[in-house]
């Protein structure tokens, strides 16, 4: 039959010629991933299993950043036992303090994920990798020990939404607003159990940052995955990242959609998740007087070169409103090295900001930015669910690196093309 | 009577021509300090007291370190309870992310503390500022919120202790060799409730960093505060941070001390503080093959610039071992953009260090940094008692920013005199 891009992958990993929606399948994995919160459960199921070595020492990644800098004493003792495990296993790919940065921006700058891989982590942004045209997913923990000692996992394939994108988008729009705005269109579970697939003439106009934005939050549609068309642009990322041998899997020109949605990039505005949901957007046309208390610039999903320069080029000469607590999280430690090089960092400092080391920080509510009772912050991070950053009363506006810099300069959620 | 620097300055203060050791007196302070953790008690008392109004808006200052940016909602809450009280009272030195930094660095950096103040502050390392020719010294919150309201704080005058310093010291040691050194040879109890007047013609080799870090840990030989006599350094620095009229107050010629100790600063070694106590001092020759698993470089003991320019001679170049993992923490927003215009950040995180925002971070089993069951870090932070970093097995030993460096690379305790 004929197949998705996510299909064709899957079946060639599952050493099948063709597979079809619905069916169950156990494929082999190029990258199974855990960090500091989930790789401590995964290792004791690996352990139960009772095979001495992992599958493949190249093919595990463990990535010590959610709570990291260690936090507290428990999560002192969830990387000591991660670290713990790599080192005794060889793993190769653990990253400390150091090397290391949040997960979904450090794999594919250490050129860990190639076009075509099937990639699971236990952690639901895994689907970031969508952005190479590799198949990735996030998994539970059990599922991520069983990976490690087998290579292997079984997945639903999936059905797939084509998103047709067209245009080029307006100057102050970026991949987040794109992602927002379909979000808002279909819901947060309007691609449930799918794989969101992206192609169409307006992905040229879209960076590789814009697009790892765009797949890192298909799981906020509820998709199983999201993935882009290979191009150019693509090529010399994966270029210039990394060495591995990699594949091109194109869908088949009469591949099946359960629905075709045609984006017209130039049309959309720069878009604001209110709370407490990814899909309740306004644009920023339509968000009114929303006074804030923190920004936060960062994450797997806005915490890429890209979305620096965005926030610098907004907050140069500009000082943040003094009630806004600012923190800038560049998402790797090559990320901050560049961005300083750049003279980034000195533009966020002078202008009030903080940058932290890379960690997920405040996102999951973890640490570094934690909010109190009733304060708002806008967050160019991917949920806003009720308490998810701190106070169950506190709340998250999802909104790109560009309206939040412009919102912590004006201490209310603002519009980049009325500061600058 | 003859009187010391401090008794002189507590005498003025008091409104007494003189003043003997063992007296009690009120006497009106200059500046009265609190942070996230003990403001907001010290507001609660505040309250109690019945006034409207702070003494005075531009003699208070409040600053968010210890916690910050906010770990937990607990935290959150805390800073949210500090901020809405500065900004209800009008308090002039309420120091918010972005212009902050750690309080003791912070605060001479503004330029709210110059020679011959009385400064209190609800956290004990406030005996920093003795640096600069002030008196300055902990207390509890209930102080502090009684200080706020009134503008005074009741003293029972110390008697001292003269340390007379001379000679210069030799490449690799600075004022944190000096200080545990000092402590080594007298005890944590050494100067119980006396004063630690450092005088001689050695302090004139010491800069003012240097001073910064000493007169931080007389707290740990149980002072009641520690005051270096104002010389051109001091001026230069207070000119070039304060716009502020100061007094200078010097000792009588006959004043009287309890002990006379003469350090002869070239004969001091590089040391390290064993666990669990700070004066568990040995020198660097001393050692011995100390493993280690975190090195952290900062704090308002040694998270200055003179102490980032030593640590980036030592990793220049360097990689630091892959088992350890280090974090840099400039003490102020200022400091880190100087040492990132000195170039100095780039060789941190060239060399394989993160460097987090300001905050007080791990020194104090806060954040960012926390030791797991077992680990040991080097640390260029004050105190070293059981469980201060984390869990309670773990182990802290106490060093200059060049022996933690060196030990950074080396993967345990090093002398930098070895690597370069």
């Amino acid at each position: 039959m004929a197949m998705t891009m996510t299909q064709k992958i899957l079946a060639e990993h599952a050493g099948l010629t063709e597979v079809y929606p619905g069916q169950f399948i156990e494929a082999r994995l190029d990258m199974v991933l855990g960090n500091d919160i989930t790789a401590p459960v995964a290792i004791k199921e690996f352990e139960k299993i009772g095979v001495k070595d992992v599958f493949d020492k190249t093919k595990i990644a463990l990535v010590p950043d959610h709570f990291t800098p260690n936090k507290d004493i428990k999560s002192a003792q969830q990387c000591k036992a991660m670290r713990e495990f790599a080192w005794e296993k060889e793993i190769e790919n653990y990253f400390e303090i150091g090397e290391m940065g949040i997960e979904h921006a450090l794999l594919p700058e250490k050129g860990l994920v190639v076009p075509g891989d099937v990639v699971i982590g236990a952690d639901s942004h895994t689907c970031t990798y969508g952005a190479l045209g590799a198949f990735s997913t996030g998994v539970g923990s059990t599922d991520m020990g069983a990976a490690m000692a087998l290579g292997k996992c079984w997945f639903k394939v999936p059905e797939a939404i084509e998103f047709e994108l067209i245009g080029k988008p307006t100057k102050w729009v970026s991949g987040k607003d794109i992602i927002l705005h379909i979000i808002g269109k279909i819901g947060v579970d309007g691609a449930r159990y799918k794989s969101m697939e992206f192609t169409g003439d307006g992905v040229a106009n879209l960076s590789m940052d814009d697009r790892f934005t765009i797949a890192n939050m298909a799981i906020e549609a509820g998709a199983k995955n999201g993935i882009f068309e290979v191009d150019d642009k693509t090529l010399e990322y994966v270029k210039e990242h990394s060495k591995r041998d990699f594949k091109i899997y194109k869908r088949d020109p009469d591949a099946e959609y359960s629905e075709k949605i045609t984006i017209d990039l130039s049309t959309i505005r720069p878009t604001v998740s209110f709370p407490h949901s990814p899909d309740n957007t306004r644009t920023i046309d339509e968000v009114g007087d929303i006074e804030i208390d923190q920004v936060v610039i960062g994450s797997c999903t806005n915490g890429r070169i890209d979305d620096l320069r965005i926030a610098a080029k907004v907050l140069k000469g500009k000082k943040i409103n003094r009630r806004v607590r600012t923190i800038i999280f560049p998402a790797t430690q090559n990320i901050y090295l560049k961005a300083m090089e750049e003279g980034l960092l000195k533009i966020f400092i002078e202008a009030g900001a903080v940058v932290s080391t890379p960690t997920c920080g405040p996102c999951l509510g973890g640490h570094m930015g934690i909010l109190a009772e009733g304060e708002r912050a806008v967050a160019t991070t991917n949920r806003n669910f009720v308490g998810r950053m701190g106070h169950q009363s506190s709340e998250v506006y999802l909104a790109s690196p560009a309206v939040a810099a412009a919102s912590a300069v004006m201490g209310k959620i603002a519009n980049p093309e009325d500061l600058i």
